[in-house]
Protein backbone atom coordinates (compact mmCIF):
# COMPACT_ATOMS: atom_id res chain seq x y z
CA UNK A 1 0.00 0.00 0.00
CA UNK A 2 2.58 2.32 0.86
CA UNK A 3 4.80 2.33 -2.55
CA UNK A 4 1.41 2.81 -4.07
CA UNK A 5 1.12 5.94 -2.30
CA UNK A 6 4.21 6.84 -2.85
CA UNK A 7 4.56 6.39 -7.25
CA UNK A 8 0.88 8.09 -7.34
CA UNK A 9 2.77 11.23 -5.58
CA UNK A 10 5.94 11.33 -7.56
CA UNK A 11 3.71 10.93 -10.97
CA UNK A 12 0.79 13.17 -12.44
CA UNK A 13 0.45 10.66 -15.33
CA UNK A 14 -3.17 9.84 -15.28
CA UNK A 15 -2.66 6.60 -17.12
CA UNK A 16 0.15 5.57 -14.93
CA UNK A 17 -1.60 6.30 -12.14
CA UNK A 18 -4.34 3.97 -12.90
CA UNK A 19 -1.95 1.28 -14.09
CA UNK A 20 -0.20 1.55 -10.28
CA UNK A 21 -3.45 1.25 -8.32
CA UNK A 22 -4.53 -1.65 -10.39
CA UNK A 23 -1.31 -3.59 -10.09
CA UNK A 24 -1.52 -4.18 -6.43
CA UNK A 25 -5.12 -5.36 -6.43
CA UNK A 26 -4.41 -7.95 -8.82
CA UNK A 27 -1.29 -9.28 -7.29
CA UNK A 28 -3.56 -9.27 -4.28
CA UNK A 29 -6.34 -10.89 -5.95
CA UNK A 30 -6.16 -14.75 -6.05
CA UNK A 31 -5.54 -14.44 -2.62
CA UNK A 32 -8.52 -12.72 -2.27
CA UNK A 33 -10.33 -15.16 -4.32
CA UNK A 34 -8.92 -18.38 -2.21
CA UNK A 35 -10.50 -16.49 0.62
CA UNK A 36 -13.89 -16.15 -1.09
CA UNK A 37 -13.48 -19.90 -2.27
CA UNK A 38 -12.63 -20.38 1.73
CA UNK A 39 -15.78 -18.76 2.75
CA UNK A 40 -18.06 -20.59 0.21
CA UNK A 41 -16.35 -24.12 0.81
CA UNK A 42 -17.21 -23.68 4.84
CA UNK A 43 -20.57 -22.48 3.90
CA UNK A 44 -20.59 -26.23 2.15
CA UNK A 45 -19.19 -28.15 5.06
CA UNK A 46 -21.37 -26.30 7.39
CA UNK A 47 -24.69 -28.02 5.49
CA UNK A 48 -22.43 -31.33 4.91
CA UNK A 49 -21.53 -31.64 9.56
CA UNK A 50 -25.66 -30.14 9.91
CA UNK A 51 -26.82 -32.66 7.60
CA UNK A 52 -24.99 -35.97 9.05
CA UNK A 53 -25.55 -34.80 13.29
CA UNK A 54 -29.22 -34.40 12.09
CA UNK A 55 -29.39 -37.19 9.59
CA UNK A 56 -27.89 -39.50 12.54
CA UNK A 57 -29.62 -37.90 15.28
CA UNK A 58 -33.05 -38.48 13.74
CA UNK A 59 -32.30 -42.48 12.77
CA UNK A 60 -34.99 -44.23 14.23
CA UNK A 61 -36.90 -47.73 13.25
CA UNK A 62 -38.92 -49.88 15.33
CA UNK A 63 -40.01 -53.23 13.44
CA UNK A 64 -43.59 -53.80 13.24
CA UNK A 65 -43.53 -56.90 15.29
CA UNK A 66 -42.46 -57.23 18.46
CA UNK A 67 -42.71 -60.58 21.20
CA UNK A 68 -44.57 -60.15 24.77
CA UNK A 69 -41.09 -59.19 26.07
CA UNK A 70 -39.49 -57.42 23.56
CA UNK A 71 -39.87 -54.68 20.72
CA UNK A 72 -37.23 -54.61 18.41
CA UNK A 73 -36.13 -51.14 17.79
CA UNK A 74 -32.87 -49.28 16.76
CA UNK A 75 -31.66 -45.90 16.94
CA UNK A 76 -28.78 -43.97 16.91
CA UNK A 77 -28.71 -44.15 21.18
CA UNK A 78 -27.65 -48.29 20.53
CA UNK A 79 -24.43 -47.29 19.34
CA UNK A 80 -21.99 -45.69 21.33
CA UNK A 81 -20.11 -45.11 17.92
CA UNK A 82 -23.62 -43.17 16.72
CA UNK A 83 -23.49 -40.75 19.96
CA UNK A 84 -19.90 -40.01 19.44
CA UNK A 85 -20.44 -39.31 16.06
CA UNK A 86 -23.53 -36.87 16.47
CA UNK A 87 -21.63 -34.93 18.96
CA UNK A 88 -18.53 -34.85 17.46
CA UNK A 89 -20.54 -33.63 13.83
CA UNK A 90 -22.76 -30.90 16.44
CA UNK A 91 -19.28 -29.51 17.58
CA UNK A 92 -17.51 -29.75 14.34
CA UNK A 93 -20.84 -27.23 12.36
CA UNK A 94 -20.30 -25.27 15.31
CA UNK A 95 -16.88 -24.79 14.96
CA UNK A 96 -17.37 -23.90 11.36
CA UNK A 97 -20.42 -21.51 12.21
CA UNK A 98 -18.33 -19.67 14.09
CA UNK A 99 -14.93 -19.85 11.94
CA UNK A 100 -16.93 -17.82 9.09
CA UNK A 101 -16.35 -14.14 10.85
CA UNK A 102 -12.58 -15.28 10.82
CA UNK A 103 -12.93 -16.12 6.96
CA UNK A 104 -14.39 -12.71 6.35
CA UNK A 105 -11.40 -11.01 8.03
CA UNK A 106 -9.41 -12.99 5.70
CA UNK A 107 -11.55 -11.49 2.63
CA UNK A 108 -10.80 -8.16 3.58
CA UNK A 109 -7.43 -8.75 4.51
CA UNK A 110 -6.25 -10.90 2.18
CA UNK A 111 -2.72 -10.52 3.19
CA UNK A 112 -3.09 -10.89 6.96
CA UNK A 113 -1.26 -14.09 7.95
CA UNK A 114 -2.97 -14.38 11.50
CA UNK A 115 -6.70 -15.52 10.58
CA UNK A 116 -5.39 -17.84 8.35
CA UNK A 117 -2.95 -19.25 10.82
CA UNK A 118 -5.60 -19.17 13.34
CA UNK A 119 -7.96 -21.30 10.99
CA UNK A 120 -5.46 -23.56 10.10
CA UNK A 121 -4.52 -25.01 13.29
CA UNK A 122 -8.40 -25.00 14.29
CA UNK A 123 -9.14 -26.42 11.06
CA UNK A 124 -6.02 -29.40 11.73
CA UNK A 125 -7.62 -30.52 14.83
CA UNK A 126 -11.79 -30.78 13.77
CA UNK A 127 -10.24 -32.30 10.65
CA UNK A 128 -9.10 -35.04 12.82
CA UNK A 129 -12.69 -35.07 14.63
CA UNK A 130 -14.43 -35.38 12.07
CA UNK A 131 -12.39 -37.93 10.14
CA UNK A 132 -12.42 -40.15 13.34
CA UNK A 133 -16.26 -39.96 13.78
CA UNK A 134 -17.18 -40.43 10.13
CA UNK A 135 -14.53 -43.59 9.79
CA UNK A 136 -15.95 -45.53 13.49
CA UNK A 137 -19.11 -44.37 12.52
CA UNK A 138 -18.33 -46.13 8.25
CA UNK A 139 -16.79 -49.41 10.76
CA UNK A 140 -19.73 -50.03 12.39
CA UNK A 141 -22.30 -49.32 9.72
CA UNK A 142 -20.20 -51.77 7.70
CA UNK A 143 -20.54 -54.34 10.47
CA UNK A 144 -24.72 -53.89 10.49
CA UNK A 145 -24.63 -54.41 6.21
CA UNK A 146 -22.19 -57.19 6.37
CA UNK A 147 -22.07 -58.86 9.97
CA UNK A 148 -18.91 -60.65 11.22
CA UNK A 149 -18.62 -64.24 11.17
CA UNK A 150 -15.61 -64.77 12.79
CA UNK A 151 -16.95 -63.21 16.02
CA UNK A 152 -20.60 -64.41 15.27
CA UNK A 153 -22.09 -60.91 14.58
CA UNK A 154 -25.33 -60.74 12.54
CA UNK A 155 -25.72 -58.38 10.08
CA UNK A 156 -28.58 -56.66 11.29
CA UNK A 157 -29.56 -54.28 8.08
CA UNK A 158 -32.16 -57.35 6.63
CA UNK A 159 -34.56 -56.10 9.46
CA UNK A 160 -33.57 -52.39 9.80
CA UNK A 161 -32.97 -50.97 6.03
CA UNK A 162 -34.65 -47.69 6.86
CA UNK A 163 -32.01 -47.55 9.89
CA UNK A 164 -29.50 -48.64 8.05
CA UNK A 165 -29.79 -46.08 5.00
CA UNK A 166 -30.05 -42.87 7.09
CA UNK A 167 -26.84 -44.09 9.31
CA UNK A 168 -25.14 -44.43 5.71
CA UNK A 169 -26.09 -41.43 4.43
CA UNK A 170 -24.96 -39.76 7.21
CA UNK A 171 -21.60 -41.16 7.57
CA UNK A 172 -21.35 -40.05 3.05
CA UNK A 173 -22.45 -36.58 4.35
CA UNK A 174 -19.61 -36.62 7.11
CA UNK A 175 -17.17 -37.37 4.55
CA UNK A 176 -18.18 -34.49 2.62
CA UNK A 177 -17.29 -32.72 5.30
CA UNK A 178 -13.89 -34.09 5.81
CA UNK A 179 -12.93 -33.33 1.78
CA UNK A 180 -13.86 -29.99 2.26
CA UNK A 181 -11.59 -29.74 5.39
CA UNK A 182 -8.76 -30.88 3.69
CA UNK A 183 -9.13 -28.35 1.07
CA UNK A 184 -9.73 -25.83 3.06
CA UNK A 185 -6.53 -26.59 4.79
CA UNK A 186 -4.76 -26.65 1.53
CA UNK A 187 -5.54 -23.79 0.10
CA UNK A 188 -4.89 -21.38 3.23
CA UNK A 189 -1.42 -22.97 3.64
CA UNK A 190 -1.18 -22.15 -0.21
CA UNK A 191 -1.56 -18.19 0.59
CA UNK A 192 -0.13 -18.03 4.12
CA UNK A 193 3.06 -19.35 2.33
CA UNK A 194 3.41 -17.02 -0.73
CA UNK A 195 3.83 -13.29 0.87
CA UNK B 1 19.47 -9.30 4.76
CA UNK B 2 20.55 -6.37 3.27
CA UNK B 3 20.00 -4.50 6.11
CA UNK B 4 22.64 -6.01 8.18
CA UNK B 5 25.18 -5.65 4.93
CA UNK B 6 24.37 -2.00 5.29
CA UNK B 7 25.34 -1.74 9.22
CA UNK B 8 28.16 -3.78 8.67
CA UNK B 9 29.62 -1.55 6.12
CA UNK B 10 28.79 1.76 7.41
CA UNK B 11 30.27 0.86 11.14
CA UNK B 12 33.90 -0.28 12.07
CA UNK B 13 33.14 -0.93 15.35
CA UNK B 14 34.17 -4.80 15.74
CA UNK B 15 31.77 -5.52 18.74
CA UNK B 16 28.73 -3.86 16.88
CA UNK B 17 29.73 -6.06 13.66
CA UNK B 18 29.47 -9.19 15.60
CA UNK B 19 26.29 -8.33 17.30
CA UNK B 20 25.21 -7.60 13.89
CA UNK B 21 26.41 -10.75 12.39
CA UNK B 22 24.67 -13.14 15.03
CA UNK B 23 21.68 -11.48 14.74
CA UNK B 24 20.20 -12.78 11.41
CA UNK B 25 21.04 -16.27 12.77
CA UNK B 26 19.53 -16.02 15.57
CA UNK B 27 16.25 -14.95 13.46
CA UNK B 28 16.02 -18.03 11.26
CA UNK B 29 16.97 -19.46 14.77
CA UNK B 30 13.97 -20.93 15.69
CA UNK B 31 13.19 -22.19 12.24
CA UNK B 32 15.76 -24.26 12.18
CA UNK B 33 14.37 -25.32 15.81
CA UNK B 34 11.31 -25.89 13.96
CA UNK B 35 13.06 -27.80 11.18
CA UNK B 36 14.61 -30.11 13.59
CA UNK B 37 11.65 -30.71 16.11
CA UNK B 38 9.89 -31.75 12.78
CA UNK B 39 12.77 -33.96 11.51
CA UNK B 40 12.20 -35.65 15.39
CA UNK B 41 8.47 -35.95 15.98
CA UNK B 42 8.90 -37.50 12.45
CA UNK B 43 10.77 -40.13 13.49
CA UNK B 44 8.78 -40.77 16.37
CA UNK B 45 5.75 -41.19 14.24
CA UNK B 46 7.11 -43.75 12.22
CA UNK B 47 8.14 -45.72 14.95
CA UNK B 48 4.16 -44.96 16.35
CA UNK B 49 2.82 -46.14 12.77
CA UNK B 50 4.60 -48.82 11.47
CA UNK B 51 4.26 -50.42 15.44
CA UNK B 52 0.70 -49.63 14.88
CA UNK B 53 0.95 -51.67 11.65
CA UNK B 54 2.71 -54.87 13.29
CA UNK B 55 1.10 -55.36 16.62
CA UNK B 56 -2.06 -55.28 14.46
CA UNK B 57 -0.73 -57.79 11.98
CA UNK B 58 0.86 -60.11 14.45
CA UNK B 59 -2.84 -60.41 16.04
CA UNK B 60 -4.05 -63.70 16.12
CA UNK B 61 -5.13 -65.96 19.03
CA UNK B 62 -6.84 -69.35 18.59
CA UNK B 63 -8.33 -70.89 21.54
CA UNK B 64 -7.34 -73.72 23.19
CA UNK B 65 -10.55 -75.52 22.76
CA UNK B 66 -12.19 -76.80 19.25
CA UNK B 67 -15.72 -78.62 18.62
CA UNK B 68 -15.85 -81.02 16.15
CA UNK B 69 -16.77 -79.07 13.03
CA UNK B 70 -14.99 -75.89 14.04
CA UNK B 71 -11.68 -74.01 15.54
CA UNK B 72 -12.17 -70.18 17.54
CA UNK B 73 -9.41 -68.67 16.30
CA UNK B 74 -9.86 -64.67 16.11
CA UNK B 75 -6.80 -62.68 13.67
CA UNK B 76 -6.51 -59.45 12.37
CA UNK B 77 -8.43 -61.40 8.97
CA UNK B 78 -11.66 -61.86 10.51
CA UNK B 79 -12.24 -57.96 10.90
CA UNK B 80 -12.08 -55.96 7.15
CA UNK B 81 -11.67 -52.77 9.28
CA UNK B 82 -8.32 -54.40 11.26
CA UNK B 83 -6.90 -55.10 7.33
CA UNK B 84 -7.58 -51.67 6.86
CA UNK B 85 -5.84 -50.31 9.49
CA UNK B 86 -2.85 -52.20 8.67
CA UNK B 87 -2.52 -51.15 4.77
CA UNK B 88 -3.16 -47.80 5.69
CA UNK B 89 -1.08 -47.68 8.90
CA UNK B 90 2.14 -49.31 6.41
CA UNK B 91 1.26 -46.66 4.34
CA UNK B 92 1.27 -44.01 6.59
CA UNK B 93 4.63 -45.02 7.40
CA UNK B 94 6.08 -45.21 4.20
CA UNK B 95 5.09 -41.90 3.47
CA UNK B 96 6.68 -40.87 6.85
CA UNK B 97 9.90 -42.45 5.56
CA UNK B 98 9.73 -40.98 2.64
CA UNK B 99 8.62 -37.57 4.57
CA UNK B 100 12.30 -37.31 5.95
CA UNK B 101 14.35 -35.98 2.94
CA UNK B 102 12.22 -33.20 3.09
CA UNK B 103 12.07 -32.44 6.46
CA UNK B 104 16.31 -32.19 6.17
CA UNK B 105 15.76 -29.85 3.45
CA UNK B 106 13.70 -27.93 5.67
CA UNK B 107 16.27 -27.72 8.52
CA UNK B 108 19.16 -26.64 5.56
CA UNK B 109 17.08 -24.08 4.50
CA UNK B 110 14.93 -22.83 7.22
CA UNK B 111 13.60 -20.09 4.70
CA UNK B 112 12.42 -22.11 2.20
CA UNK B 113 8.58 -22.19 1.81
CA UNK B 114 7.88 -24.73 -1.13
CA UNK B 115 9.48 -28.21 1.27
CA UNK B 116 7.03 -27.05 4.56
CA UNK B 117 4.12 -25.90 2.04
CA UNK B 118 4.62 -29.73 0.37
CA UNK B 119 5.09 -31.66 3.90
CA UNK B 120 1.95 -29.41 5.11
CA UNK B 121 -0.37 -30.68 2.00
CA UNK B 122 0.65 -34.45 2.08
CA UNK B 123 0.60 -34.55 6.25
CA UNK B 124 -2.73 -33.12 5.73
CA UNK B 125 -3.84 -36.10 3.75
CA UNK B 126 -1.85 -38.73 5.90
CA UNK B 127 -3.30 -37.02 8.68
CA UNK B 128 -6.72 -37.87 7.44
CA UNK B 129 -5.99 -41.66 6.44
CA UNK B 130 -4.61 -42.22 10.12
CA UNK B 131 -7.22 -40.89 11.85
CA UNK B 132 -9.95 -42.71 10.10
CA UNK B 133 -8.03 -45.84 10.48
CA UNK B 134 -7.62 -45.30 13.40
CA UNK B 135 -10.84 -44.41 14.55
CA UNK B 136 -12.86 -46.45 12.76
CA UNK B 137 -10.78 -49.75 14.66
CA UNK B 138 -10.95 -48.30 17.78
CA UNK B 139 -15.17 -48.68 17.01
CA UNK B 140 -14.48 -52.43 16.27
CA UNK B 141 -12.26 -52.64 19.71
CA UNK B 142 -14.96 -51.12 21.24
CA UNK B 143 -17.68 -53.51 20.20
CA UNK B 144 -14.98 -56.34 20.61
CA UNK B 145 -14.97 -55.65 24.24
CA UNK B 146 -18.28 -54.33 24.89
CA UNK B 147 -20.43 -56.16 22.81
CA UNK B 148 -24.16 -54.57 21.74
CA UNK B 149 -26.97 -55.30 23.03
CA UNK B 150 -29.24 -53.50 20.71
CA UNK B 151 -28.13 -55.70 17.44
CA UNK B 152 -27.39 -58.65 19.47
CA UNK B 153 -23.68 -58.84 19.19
CA UNK B 154 -22.01 -60.55 21.95
CA UNK B 155 -18.38 -59.27 23.54
CA UNK B 156 -15.76 -61.86 22.20
CA UNK B 157 -12.79 -60.41 24.45
CA UNK B 158 -13.60 -62.82 27.62
CA UNK B 159 -12.65 -65.37 25.24
CA UNK B 160 -10.22 -63.59 22.93
CA UNK B 161 -8.28 -61.57 25.47
CA UNK B 162 -4.71 -61.84 23.95
CA UNK B 163 -6.16 -60.65 20.17
CA UNK B 164 -8.31 -57.30 22.63
CA UNK B 165 -5.17 -56.67 24.19
CA UNK B 166 -2.56 -56.21 20.45
CA UNK B 167 -5.98 -55.07 19.23
CA UNK B 168 -6.30 -52.31 21.61
CA UNK B 169 -2.32 -51.23 21.72
CA UNK B 170 -2.31 -51.23 18.04
CA UNK B 171 -5.62 -48.03 17.95
CA UNK B 172 -3.41 -46.66 21.15
CA UNK B 173 -0.32 -46.22 18.67
CA UNK B 174 -2.21 -45.29 15.68
CA UNK B 175 -3.60 -42.17 18.15
CA UNK B 176 0.16 -41.15 18.96
CA UNK B 177 0.72 -41.02 15.09
CA UNK B 178 -2.40 -38.69 15.03
CA UNK B 179 -1.35 -36.10 17.14
CA UNK B 180 1.89 -36.30 16.14
CA UNK B 181 0.30 -35.46 13.15
CA UNK B 182 -1.24 -32.49 13.98
CA UNK B 183 1.53 -30.98 16.09
CA UNK B 184 3.25 -31.36 12.48
CA UNK B 185 0.94 -29.37 10.91
CA UNK B 186 0.67 -26.92 13.31
CA UNK B 187 4.50 -26.36 13.49
CA UNK B 188 5.12 -26.48 9.68
CA UNK B 189 2.05 -23.47 8.90
CA UNK B 190 3.80 -21.77 12.30
CA UNK B 191 7.06 -21.52 10.34
CA UNK B 192 5.83 -20.44 6.99
CA UNK B 193 3.32 -18.03 8.35
CA UNK B 194 6.07 -15.48 9.82
CA UNK B 195 8.86 -14.79 6.66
Amino acid sequence: MSTTIDVAESSINVGKEKAVLVAPARRGGWKKGVAIMDFILRLGAIAAALGAATTMGMSDQTLPFFTQFFQFEASYDSFTTFQFFVITMALVAGYLVLSLPFSIVTIIRPHAAGPRLFLIVLDTVFLTLASASGASAAAIVYLAHNGNQDANWLAICNQFTDFCAQTSGAVVSSFVAVVIFVFLIVMSSLAISKH
